[in-house]
């Protein structure tokens, strides 16, 4: 797969996606699933309406036929079939003629961005109510006698997500999820729609180490129902990765766990090290996404996001001018990059113990030692065979069994893939067996 | 209580209590407890002379009717009368004629400070000195013939020493000490007998989650005498405020304990944080008051002490020009503040226990959510409602009955008030119990 | 013994034992400890060829009557009698006349450094080559016929090494290595060889509190066959210095331990600060000298390196240049003398419990205290006596049976030498006792 063939698939669905309108439930999340799972294969889970979660509730199902505000002169001046943004998620059903005044209070714009529709959401209270541009709002007539259409549907149905296994040999699983409830705004999160899904389809073809859980769920009542009903493997869990917002013009950095140090920070700051990029670090916030229901004091589930222009960060952040204008799939691809080279590093990161513990082993008699001693920094044989004996040092030195290969790059800069790839050499040669 | 109703209160007792005549035993202590005892009440209690204290023995009592050097004319050069500090703390009785030679040896002075008298102390050795500035002690004639009377009773007695306990619910005790030997000196330390007096008082009247035991002690036979007595009251202490020098016009600081990252170090460091000040700290230091004791190995108890012109800091640091005109109600008044805001932060930290540790709670439904999402951040309710979600979560996040809240203070950045009074709403919301 | 005295005996040293032809076995080896031996006693043991260590077999031994390069006229153009560096260590016999182009591939230089001879090996893979200058080298005939003559012995014998063991009564036991394998190589490491001999000959006359264990050995061969044959007493090592490398004119420096902050990391740090030199720590590196056998994980000896112009680090490393105009006499003194304070500092670092736990001991009946209080910090009497009662009351602070001098020394800043002195004056008096 090359890049540019890559490129190409996310620039396709991101603008195939894009217009869809998702929320936490109902059909656009269901269309939205199909279109991934012809990239990469996964199930589709139906859980109905009235399931418990936890402290939650799976809510009724929300679906949209139309909805628009219009003038006397049935003129559609606000219309959710120009932009889903329009319409307050899970709105329910209305029909009538009002004043301006009385239609007013159900009206929200965002005063300093004047252009853009906001993004707001409703879901546990029932009401309805109408986004739009502050310009829009000022052109309004406030003498005029609107008519409202609010053609919703919300009734028992059930909360629609994505899931797939993939098993690895270590006994180890690693989580990796992202949120599908999000209308038509590209950075948040249809940007981490579409990154999993490369990620899922690159991984499905590889014999892994680890096991991985791929989710694509809706955001919080996704996450709980999940947990909800997977307890048992949710305790299972070592990391996890929640992406989000991955595909802005801006900052590529990551968000910390709860720990700070623990073994995913450890391998998301060193595939950053790696990468030679400078990372903007933000700390963990009980704010932010499904990192809040994972990482809660019954699960307590360590998680990372990587993400470019972290959501709260960039100012079109929840509304209409976070569209493709803005996320794009080159920055997708940078990052989904980063992904991929993470995950690499959680593969390589594996545990050796050495069969010559006392002492270094003879390397010469295995063919691992340059023929002539005494001039090994001088050598024009130069830094990278120099490189490849300083890694069988390391990794004699370091393996007792105990020490995994990403505690061995951290505290001698050696790539982790180069430890990993020398450690094999290193177990066909008999010096280390793998232990974990 | 206004603060100009405590800065008066503070005044008052400066004034009255400066010119007593203050030791390790004596009346000069029972007077000063005396007068204390007005503002706050605490018990007095007496210990025989010759009570052994570990290593050491309640000393005889010592007790001053009048001193002085006079000249051959019947002038008082020298005189008690004038400042008890020209007498040296526990001299013997004696009475002679000496000429200068003779006299020299029991004279102390300050070359580098020629105004000031010094404070000098011979417990435990029994002779007789007279302090004096450097000013005097050049105008003394040296072919004169000196008149010397140390009218000093020194005899089986009782060492004196005020206490009282406050009880609380947690089952944690403090100890706050301050010590009252020193005779005319202000910083060091009646203003440490003024504060403690004043904060004693404040928390008499309040219903306490802690155990508080005040002491007003001589320093070092004082802490020894009370451990000796009291020593499964010591092992029950958590941590201590040792109170000394807290009315200087220099820097604001405290003194950490022995671990520096104790408890109460930690209450002492968010208090100034808090406070917005920017803060002096001093090392542990194995000389200072009577953590000396508290600290020792058999206790270990962690002492802090917030001090303004920390003793040994401040060139007049026991001399005569440690008056009143040095040390200042408005200075001991903004100390009293910080141990004000120290013991409520003491207070404040309690431990809860999510009843919700799967996932958040629903706050939606229980009142505590605004109603619509997405907007949190841009939305003109703004940063008193926003903060107050936030300190929701994170109480959710870490309260897994192991994380008190000076714990979550310390990695939020949130006013421990305000995350205690937010525990409340959620202890009375049926979603965190305290469990100590 | 005084510094004249000792500078005089590592100069002739130095001067008699530079020539010598020394390898990893043969009998430059016996000749260079027999000497050493006239300077301090210790057993000089023999390991047969073929004796396992480890993964390593003791080797055949090596020696030398003679080897050169020679023109058609006899001349010797590459002469292993005007410097042993000229012969590859370890050369096969050999005799023939060769073309240049059949000799160029036995031939070493150093391009950058035209003037010197190269140290070349081949312990493991028997060959045969010669060493000399690029300049040399450059004036070669390219058209001559050269007749080359090896003359050595490969054959079975034994490994040398020296070993002494100087018992103490702590239980504890240190390791102070060297290497003694490198022909005509001033710093590295005729300097280690000479150093730990007058180390050997100070702590043999002293009554010691930890034991120590000398040994002179061959670099990594001999290292793993004296591991082999004391598995038991070398997992009895508290720690160890490895010394090489203390001659030259460069910086005076350390290389850590791979743990960092082992107690032998920290006395050298202590020593370093304590004798006001700023210091150059090298981090551990699995590279090296024999920490790298001492370290291995079966044993994990941790191991410091005190060096003056660390190998790697200076220009002239193994080559010709590396004589006894770069490495001197009182360059090694000055290391000598760091290692001496090593030792000294690992002798004072004992641990003792306190007879008076709780609150301080009354000093003054001692006669361990001024008799004035009130006035330490005034006194003219000043830093001296002042930190003497300082020194007393952090010793009796800390003096918990768990917390050694060197603790105590970097917690307050008192030289352990001094903490040490006090210490016994505590123990004299009754105040403390020495548990370990």
């Amino acid at each position: 797969m090359t890049d540019t063939n890559i490129l190409h698939d996310v620039d396709a669905l991101l603008r195939q996606l894009f217009p869809i309108c998702r929320s936490i439930t109902g059909n656009g999340v269901r269309q939205s699933l199909d279109i991934l799972r012809a990239t990469a294969p996964f199930d589709v889970v139906e859980v109905p309406s009235g399931t418990p979660s936890f402290d939650w509730t799976v809510p009724d199902e929300w679906n949209v036929r139309d909805a628009y505000v219009a003038d006397s002169h049935g003129r559609r001046l606000i219309d959710f079939q120009q932009n889903n943004l329009h319409l307050v998620s899970y709105s329910e059903p209305y029909e009538g003629t009002l004043t301006f005044d009385e239609l007013h209070p159900r009206l929200y714009t965002l005063p300093d961005l004047p252009d853009a529709i906001p993004y707001r959401t409703s879901y546990y209270n029932r009401t309805w109510g109408f986004c739009l541009s502050q310009n829009q709002f000022d052109a309004l007539d406030r003498n005029e006698l609107y008519t409202v259409k609010v053609d919703t549907t919300l009734a028992p149905g059930s909360l629609t997500y994505g899931e797939t296994f993939l098993p690895g040999k270590s006994g180890r699983e690693f989580l990796i999820t992202t949120y599908c409830c999000h209308p038509s705004l590209a950075n948040d999160n249809l940007s981490g729609m579409v990154l999993l899904t490369l990620l899922l389809r690159e991984l499905q073809a590889r014999d892994l180490w680890h096991s991985y859980r791929f989710l694509i769920i809706p955001e919080t009542i996704g996450a709980l129902t999940w947990l909800a009903q997977n307890e048992e493997a949710a305790r299972r869990v070592s990391g996890a990765y929640v992406i989000t917002t991955v595909a802005g013009p801006g900052a590529i950095g990551f968000k910390r766990s709860f720990a700070g140090d623990h073994l995913i920070d450890r391998i998301t700051r060193l595939t950053f090290a790696e990468a030679g990029l400078s990372v903007t670090e933000y700390p963990f916030d009980a704010n932010g996404s499904d990192e809040r229901q994972f990482s809660s004091p019954g699960f307590r589930i360590a998680c990372n996001t990587i993400c470019k222009d972290k959501y709260y960060e960039y100012p079109y952040y929840h509304t209409s001018l976070d569209n493709l204008d803005f996320a794009k799939a080159d920055a997708l691809v940078e990052t989904l990059k980063l992904y991929f080279q993470a995950i690499d590093n959680l593969e390589f990161n594996r545990t050796y113990r050495s069969f010559n513990p006392k002492g270094e082993p003879m390397l010469g008699k295995r063919g691992l030692y340059p023929q002539l001693g005494g001039a090994i920094r001088q050598s024009a044989a130069g830094a990278a065979y120099g490189n490849e004996l300083d890694a069988i040092r390391w990794l004699m030195f370091y393996s007792d069994g105990q020490t995994p290969l990403l505690d061995i790059a951290e505290k001698t800069g050696f790539p982790l893939r180069q430890l990993h790839e020398v450690a094999q050499k290193l177990v066909a040669g008999g010096l280390l067996e793998l232990v974990g």
